[in-house]
């Protein structure tokens, strides 16, 4: 692996380089406005996803280097295959708002490497980052410009792609000897400490994740925090309940917390009170909990699907209950109209 | 514990959202502005105040955990008991002011709980946290609506106010089993380590909580700034002074260098002098150590109060500190006119 | 030491307290625009110095503990020794912007600490401190105000002058003991997540850092951002390709990862075009790793240099680089005039 590696790594670094000295420009109306969100964005990708996936006691390192790789290259990628779709007089155009699409289609990235940890070597990451990022600039594309559908946070076109990606590899790369539960896929009392890091800084920046791009910033920033704050306390409720002992799971608390941000991603900036959004909250959390607790042992033993770190239950699940949500209000303004 | 925690949360979830139904809206006029100011109190709150409790080595999941429990309910429920206060045509407004005002009040609930850790149930901490934040919003509706005092960060009314209580609780919780030094009551050197992130991410974003609703927002920066900078610097030099080989105390660090953003919150905004700062927060290192390193073990032996953090040297005696400075500096004003 | 260290720090705050109160003042017409940024930076100060140090397993507490007391008492002095250079009716005016400087200054002094980590004494550390930011101060003021030379992101007047003032100092310091790898010279499984922390802390406001003060914000966030992802995806690269085994090794990704950020900082905010930012950030990866790999351990043995935490390759030689990269930049717009 030795030199395979490097060759591809520093191969694909000149050939990125090149393509941008053909392509890419600064913005010159550029505006600083957005720069603290995408900070918070940018904190959300490297260390968020970085260090939400520390909790596999083994995989410290794999998971919160293989993710800076990822999303350094990711975002590289990102901003050409993006801007491929909106050149003008052949130039891609760099901007702060180019550099948050970037980190959006590396998250793409990021929650399929979730599903996969422990089962892929750095050269198939690689791989996986240069054509996850290249389709989700397609459907993209398709989705907002030419079917404009509303999906600001992104539940379907980020999260629920993502964890179907990943999904699917993992499908690919299943390994019998890993269905037991696999001594590796263990956490320790630190490496749960350290998760919890990722766990806070994605919570924490989530209303930047759904507000970064929206129309109207202020009710994406409410709506995700009501979605969240309900989404733990209810997180909090059944991970006992679900326990023999009563006790908290730290996975669940680590993952299930951030379900509410997912699922409200696609209606975020819509007027749907702040209700609403804290109903939306308790639906991700319950949906995701129920996910870990009796899907994903399922899905490893009859399905054949191992999902490492629960990508399933935080984005895939929580992401197609967004797009129902986002289904249910567009009809519900029609209705009303 | 198992039925009778997720029922209560879940209950409390539900009434909690059908009060938000009946009474609370988006404020229309609400800017974004303050965003990032709130961002920096937020981390304060689930990344600061979580992380500094994880010190003892055997409660590292109960202070991350529960802090994340507690805040995300508490936050919840103070919009709408700071919210009942100021009502307009029957409903409350929320913005990103209310979201900063909510994290203040369930700042009270985490400073009381950093004195009980160890010591109380989720549901205690559940009931408690419901009980202060209502006593504390109408608190506070009489300081700063009905007195007209001046109480820009808070000393009193969060910090001092949140340490007494925590103190009466851990006052009736009182267990003579922990007296003696508990073998749980101990740190590790990793266990030391995650409470520096708490520590500096506090240290940190001070200015942030001290100029969040400040008039005069670039003042309480500068003065909390010095303050903090100040306080710090005296609580290295004092703690090698009372330690018998010279050594640094961890404990200290992470806690006493805080006390000089709690005790410059009462006059922050006030144009002070920066001299006039630091000189406070030099004051408020000397208070915090000596309350550490003396106050603290007589209080258990004595009073029967077992402050697990030592709230009462970080919060307690530098927001009585910060509240004679606010009486002096308004002297000093009247005076000179 | 015990009194020793406890006198000479109270005397040095009670010292900067009196000048405080004779020479600082608000500036009155200070806008508080940049806070995001200086908070940016600020957290680059505490948290990314402070952790990235922290891989050596015994010197976890020095690094971030000694850290934070250098940076509070050098912020302080550095607002005084940039502030008698730009003196207005004999007051020195503290400002946002002044705080930013006072940060950049500290950073020198932990530039130098990071060479010198399990070699000084809390009292040899404060009183570097206390020359390296008078000297700074100096040159910085005859660099940019005299010579007029540009060098926003301040490549050599902060990194590699911090770099190569350590190593001198680890010259005077040097103790044969310790040319054979120590066994406290080491890092384990957790000590090397803690410094992942600070690592992209550093990394993720890296373009805050170098844009702070620039005229052309916009256009140094986006080089800086370009230059250390493509600094990253090379630090991989060649970190496998100079393993025996192919693997990554965790201090090249702790530190060469961010020699990106340093070099391109003389010539962020100029329209160098994206793909010259990541050619920037390509050399300095080769630059560091190569260092780091084949440099330090030379020093160490023929030029009796201890370099603990590497920083010459992280700061030195890319700093050196940058310079470089400002000279050539210059001189093609001058031709292309």
């Amino acid at each position: 692996m030795r030199f395979k590696f490097s060759i591809l790594a520093l191969f694909l670094e000149v050939a990125v380089i090149v393509l941008y000295g053909i392509f890419v420009e600064y913005d010159r109306n550029s505006a600083t406005a957005l720069y603290p969100h995408f900070q918070d964005v940018h904190v959300m990708i490297f260390v968020g996803f970085g260090f939400l996936m520390t909790f596999l006691k083994k995989y410290g390192f794999s998971s919160v280097g293989f993710n800076m790789l990822i999303a350094a290259f990711g975002l590289q990628w990102g901003i050409l295959m993006q801007g491929f779709w909106h050149m003008k007089g052949g130039k891609i155009h760099v901007s702060i708002n180019s550099m948050i699409n970037a980190d959006f289609s590396t998250a793409t990235a990021l929650i399929s490497f979730g599903a996969l940890l422990g089962k892929t070597s750095p050269i198939q990451m690689l791989i996986l980052t240069l054509l996850e990022i290249t389709i989700f600039a397609c459907n993209e594309h398709l989705v907002t410009e030419v079917l404009k559908a509303t999906d600001i946070g992104a539940s379907m076109t980020i999260h629920a792609f993502g964890a179907y990606f990943g999904l699917a590899a993992a499908f690919v790369l299943y390994r019998p000897g890993l269905t037991k539960k696999h001594e590796n896929d263990e956490s320790t009392y630190h490496s749960d400490m350290f998760a919890m890091i990722g766990t806070l800084f994605l919570w924490l920046f989530w209303p930047s994740f759904n507000s970064a791009i929206a129309g109207e910033q202020g009710t994406a920033i409410i709506n995700t925090y009501f979605a969240l704050a309900a989404c733990t306390v209810t997180t909090f409720a059944l991970s006992s309940l679900v326990d023999k002992r009563g006790k908290f799971s730290m996975v669940l608390i680590q993952n299930a917390t951030l379900a509410g941000g997912v699922a409200v991603g696609t209606c975020a900036d819509l007027a749907i009170h702040p209700f609403s959004a804290m109903f939306i909250g308790v639906l991700a959390g319950i949906v995701s909990v129920l996910g870990f607790q009796f899907l994903t042992p399922v899905m490893a033993s009859k399905l054949r699907i191992q999902d490492t770190c629960g990508v399933h239950n935080l984005h895939g699940l929580p992401g197609i209950l967004g797009g129902f949500a986002g289904i249910v209000v567009t009809a519900i303004k029609h209705e009303t109209r």
